[in-house]
Formats: C-alpha cells, structure tokens, sequence
C-alpha cells in the first residue's frame, strides 16, 4: 500500500496515527501542497478532488478521505488494533465524535478555505489575525469538549481507554489549534486526553516534526 | 426513536432519506434553526454540539452526526435494505464519496457559517451575491463528479444500482444548490443520479416541502 499524504495536513496525520496504532507499514508519497501538488495533473488521476490522504492498494484501487480510510483499515486487517468499539453504540459514538472534528472544525480551517477568504474576501484582518480560524475552534471545542463531558464512556481517550479513530481525529485537531496559538484552557478533558495519546509513540511518531517531508 | 431535526436541514434531509429507504419510523422532533432553538438548554441537553440531526434511542441514549447515524441503523436493523454495499472496498467507496459532500462541501455552506461571514468579515457581497456558496458548490462538486466518473463501480446511483449512504448525502446537496441558483450543468453524472434518486418515493417523501415543520 501507499499513502499520499503531507507532513503538515491534519487529515493525512489521522491516517498516520492509525498505521502507527495498527502497526501497519507502507509507502509514503509526499504531495507538497503549500507548493500545489495536489493540483498536478499526475496527483488528479489519484485523487481527482485533489485532496490528501489518498490510500492506494496494492491491486491499484483508490481510497480517500481520512475517515473512509480509518474504516478500510479496520476491516482489512482484523487481526491489527481496532479504532472503533466492538458494540454497536460505542461505534456510532466514536463516528459521531470524529465526524464532530473532521465535518464541523477541520473543513472550515483548511488551508483552502483560509487562502479562499484571504484572497477574496477578507476584511484585511479575519486571516490575518486568526479571527476566523480561533472562532470556528471555540466553536467547534466546545461541542467537542461537550460531548465527552457528557457521557460516562469517556475515559482515558475519547471513548473508554484506548486509542479509537476519534483519538486519531482529535489529537491532529489540538495540534493545529496550538500551532495558530488557541487558547485550549476552557478544554480540559480534550486536553487530559491528548497528554494521554502523546504519552503513545503511535501519536509521537505520527506528528508532522516527524515526517520525511517535514521542512 | 426519536430524530431531532429541522425541514431545512440538509444533514436530517440524509436521514430523512435513509429511513425512508428502510422503512423505519419514528417520531420527529422539530428543532427551528432559523428562531434559534438549537441553542436552547433544553436542546443542548440532546446535543450539545447544537446542531440537528440527533437521534434518540428508545433506551435514551443519543447519537449525533449523520454519516454516523446512518452507519448505526444499518448495523442496528440489518433486515432492512442496507446503505453499505456488502464489500469492503465497495464501502469504503461509499464512504469516500459521502465524506466529499459531508466534510468537504456542506460545512462551509452551512447557515451558521453564512451567518458568521455576513456579520463578521464580508465585504459585503459575498454571502449577498452567494459568491461564498457558489465557490465551494463548483470546487466540491467538481470533485464528485470526477470521483462519479473515475470509476466503472458508479451506475444509476453513487455505487451500484441501488441507493447507499453516498446518495443519501448527494441528494440533499443538490437540492441546496439549486436552491442557491447553482448552475448545474457541469455536473451530468451527478444529476443523472439525481433524477434516479427522485424517482423512487424515499428520496421525494423526504424533501423539505413534504416535512410538518416545511413553512
């Protein structure tokens, strides 16, 4: 198998963290998105939205999108760690948690979306200040934040007391927040739990500091 | 069941589809986005995130998000017609193609994001000329449509010949585009499928005008 990804895309790190977890090896394509890559021509015919990840399988097939893959993965390889409970509303739990990042926080602070509103109709301020990428964190954190608080299957991770994909969603998340420099204070059990995965090498080794394509 | 949702939602509009499909019912629960009832103490209690759909189980528990409400009722009923094809990359695919629309097109159009740009950081005629929609409409339906067209699995539907989650998803965001003034005419494949989902009284039965709480 290979994986297109890049060291500083957060949907790409999932993927890594869940190869770690999993103790699953393969290749790794860089596709350089600050440069355009994901644009080329060579890239499109891998993924034609033109998005990292991309998991290619040894019989050529494609798979994208980072929860899509998590999935793949977890099926393929049944004898690896799980990312997902073995009953049914501890599924539907971890789904909805990471859906809650990967649908309602990351697709509004993607590096797409920042150049979009900078380039076109930007105020002069709300990207150059972070006023944009902090409200749709806070925004997003809190009901993330809500929601493990809100229920007694929460443990050490985000759904009892190992690693699930929500983990593999949510520690990416906290990275990037803390890169743009948010206030992750009013979040502390997001944040006990994100100590509690960088306390694994699965997480550590999956960061972008890590990465070949690191720079 | 319960399924916390609103006519206008495009996310319960999934779910709408979904039960249709399987023949479940349930009680539905009108949330009204635009008076701001998801922010009520009484809502949040449900979903904290305050967002619709949320679906309450007969033991009280509460599952949000609708990718993974739907994954839930295809576990939860399997004697009804399932949304998943019954192979592995088949439902990766599925799953690929409904984080597309999921993930990458409909949070960015979402009311609370319109909101937050026209009161926040619009030059004014973004949100006002629908420059914003519009944009985000092209650049992830483009996508679709390649991931649509890249693959012989595509047949009257997302995946095959009979509707999966990946339909559920699309249907209810070509309806929000058309609404938009989107022009659609670049997009054959997709509304090809379009006309086919329509034609089956699941999808119709579903549409916002066919809902209680429609005004």
């Amino acid at each position: 198998m290979k994986l297109y990804g890049y060291y500083r895309s957060s949907a790409a790190f999932r993927i890594r963290i869940a190869l770690n977890i999993k103790e699953l090896e393969l290749d790794h394509i860089f596709v350089h998105l600050r440069k355009g890559d994901q644009r080329s021509e060579q890239y499109l015919g891998v993924n034609p939205q033109g998005l990292v990840p991309a998991l290619e399988l040894d019989d050529g097939n494609i798979i994208t999108q980072s929860m899509g893959i998590i999935e793949y993965l977890d099926e393929a390889y049944p004898n690896t760690v799980s990312l997902l409970p073995d009953n049914m509303f501890g599924r539907a739990r971890v789904r909805s948690i990471s859906s809650a990042i990967a649908c309602d926080i990351h697709p509004l602070n993607n590096l797409r979306v920042l150049n979009f509103i900078s380039q076109n109709i930007d105020d002069g301020e709300s990207i150059a200040n972070d006023k944009w990428y902090k409200h749709w964190i806070q925004v997003g954190m809190n009901g993330v934040e809500a929601l493990l608080n809100n229920s007694p299957d929460t443990g050490e991770f985000c759904h009892g007391n190992n690693p699930t994909m929500a983990d593999c969603c949510l520690i990416p998340q906290i990275y990037n927040a803390e890169r743009f420099g948010c206030d992750m204070t009013d979040y502390p059990k997001s944040m006990r739990i994100n100590s509690n995965c960088l306390s694994l090498k699965a997480f550590r080794k999956a960061m972008p500091e890590e990465q070949a394509d690191f720079e």
